[in-house]
């Protein structure tokens, strides 16, 4: 861990100088999985400014470029400097989505006060939600004012990328002929504020009517909630209604002011989940990786395979060594 | 563990007798995370048939239930009795989906040679995959022929669901206007067949088309490839194309039988994901649930809250008392 010790302190002053050659760089090693980052992350960590954490998220087609996009011009214009993480779940190869995304953004991709980030799932062991999460200490140690991530898809994935936000908005499109599908996405119990885009389509206000209902029934939340979600109609093609979303945003920061508690409550919940997917990751590479926990491994693999023994069973024979700490 | 041995026994037994009453109360069970089922699966698995598990996957609207209501139709016309698993992992309480789903599944309701469960992520730690792989030794338990595991959404989840069927079957829709979208599932890579529904869309060609070329250059397998996944075009509300999709799904099993190492190295492969998910959930179980390691989790997790320790180190910090295993 000490090799590369001072390098580490340039890059890590790089960054913080606001390089965004010596982010995107580190931000790739941390994609690739390069376990030797976690010098300078170290470094970065307790230097980061904090700074706001935009969620966006929602199921395809739901336009969450667009609004990410408009969003973006909006907070530019009153001079705050921005990071946009665009986040591929759904491709462990690929990443394909991301290019139209980038495509979409192109406006912004010449600001120097936006820095623009892709990502996928390539490779890492443990997942994207822990890359997306070293990733932010990058961003926030960059001297920018604001993070916005953009996660495409919907299913766990973007729930745990999602745990990484301070404030969350849920893409939704109008349900067509199927109200059902407005409220099927799950990721409904963790939004802050609702956004019906394509607002001038056929059953906007329906969706708009379903999730206010599915808002105020819905469970799952640990906290007394002081925070009521917002359920906002945007057009974003034209920007119609992202001034109300901006409010929104805005006004969901000063409700952490006033509720410094609930803040914490958040942070504390987001950090448990964080700290679980590390420890997961952690041992997974271990079992895949070092000497006797990958013999031990490979046995319980094959004992398995032919049948003599049960998966839940076999991880607790392989557990078993490491103590019931009981 | 001992505790309920001999009913254990006897729910065992009444599930091998095909009692669908046992299998869906231990489903329940498995679903709220009940730690007592592995008694019951621990007899079950070496019993199992290992009856061939098809998965149908692909994004939102792409047709997968009409798509497997179809394939059932033909499958218990040839006298199969099948077990259909519906998995929602994009909902972690409601399940709104599978609602849908079971009413689209209608005539097949009332069939005694069809037994359908849906599934959605309630509370079990350590997420669905698990829960679908425990209910999966229930089913093949059960004296069935043949296992449909469907799930509706797209991302990581279904990529670790699909990691327990033997034949998987993407759904895709045509592109429409645009192409990407066709290749961008991620779940690209895991596929054996390829059926793009609607196929008298406008577009369904092009995705046809664009699916053999990512299909072709495709990489992430790790073995030589033998069999080559067809890209077949249905239209399954009236049932065009499903018998080309029957012959593909015959095909792909006996290209198993003609090569066996293909299954086992493929087996292989997915027990490996398995155990790791059930290491991480036995795990996360223990850091959350047990003695000094839930009082030391507590420690790091405010370290961290206080930006006195990074995620990665705290992670390290606690795995180290359990030793470094090399």
């Amino acid at each position: 861990m000490n090799a590369g010790g001072s390098s580490a302190q340039s890059d890590a002053q790089s960054i913080i100088s606001g390089s965004r050659r010596a982010a995107g760089k580190l931000i790739t090693r941390i994609e690739s999985g390069d376990p030797t980052v976690v010098t300078i992350l170290r470094i970065l960590f307790p230097l980061g400014a904090r700074v706001p954490v935009l969620g966006v998220t929602g199921p395809p087609g739901a336009g969450k470029s667009t609004i990410t996009a408009q969003l973006v011009e909006r907070l530019r214009a009153r001079g705050e400097r921005i990071a946009i993480l665009a986040v591929d779940p759904s491709s462990p190869f690929t990443g394909g989505a991301i290019l139209g995304d980038r495509v979409r953004m192109g406006r912004h991709n010449t600001d120097p006060g936006v820095f623009i980030r892709s990502m996928a799932a390539r490779g890492r062991l443990g997942g994207l939600a822990n890359a997306v999460g070293d990733t932010l200490i990058v961003l926030d140690a960059m001297g920018i004012d604001r993070i916005v991530i953009e996660t495409v898809g919907v299913g766990q994935s973007e729930i745990d990328i999602m745990c990484y936000a301070e404030t969350i908005l849920i893409a939704q499109t109008p349900a067509g002929g199927d109200a059902v599908q407005a409220v099927k996405a799950g990721i409904l119990e963790i939004g802050d504020i609702f956004v019906v885009n394509k607002a001038d389509t056929e059953g906007a206000d329906r969706t708009v009517a379903a999730l206010q209902d599915a808002v105020a029934f819905r469970c799952g939340a640990d906290a007394p909630e002081t925070w009521r979600a917002p359920i906002l109609k945007t057009r974003a093609t034209d920007g119609l209604g992202i001034d109300a979303v901006i409010a929104a945003i805005d006004a969901h920061g000063q409700h952490f002011t006033l509720f410094p508690d609930q803040l914490v409550l958040r942070r504390r919940k987001q950090i448990r989940a964080v700290l679980v997917g590390r420890l997961a990751e952690a041992l997974r590479t271990r079992y895949e990786q070092q000497g006797r926990y990958r013999a031990s491994f490979e046995y319980w693999l094959e004992e398995v395979l032919q049948r003599r023994c049960d998966p839940t069973t076999a991880a607790i024979e392989l557990l078993a060594p490491i103590g019931s700490g009981t």
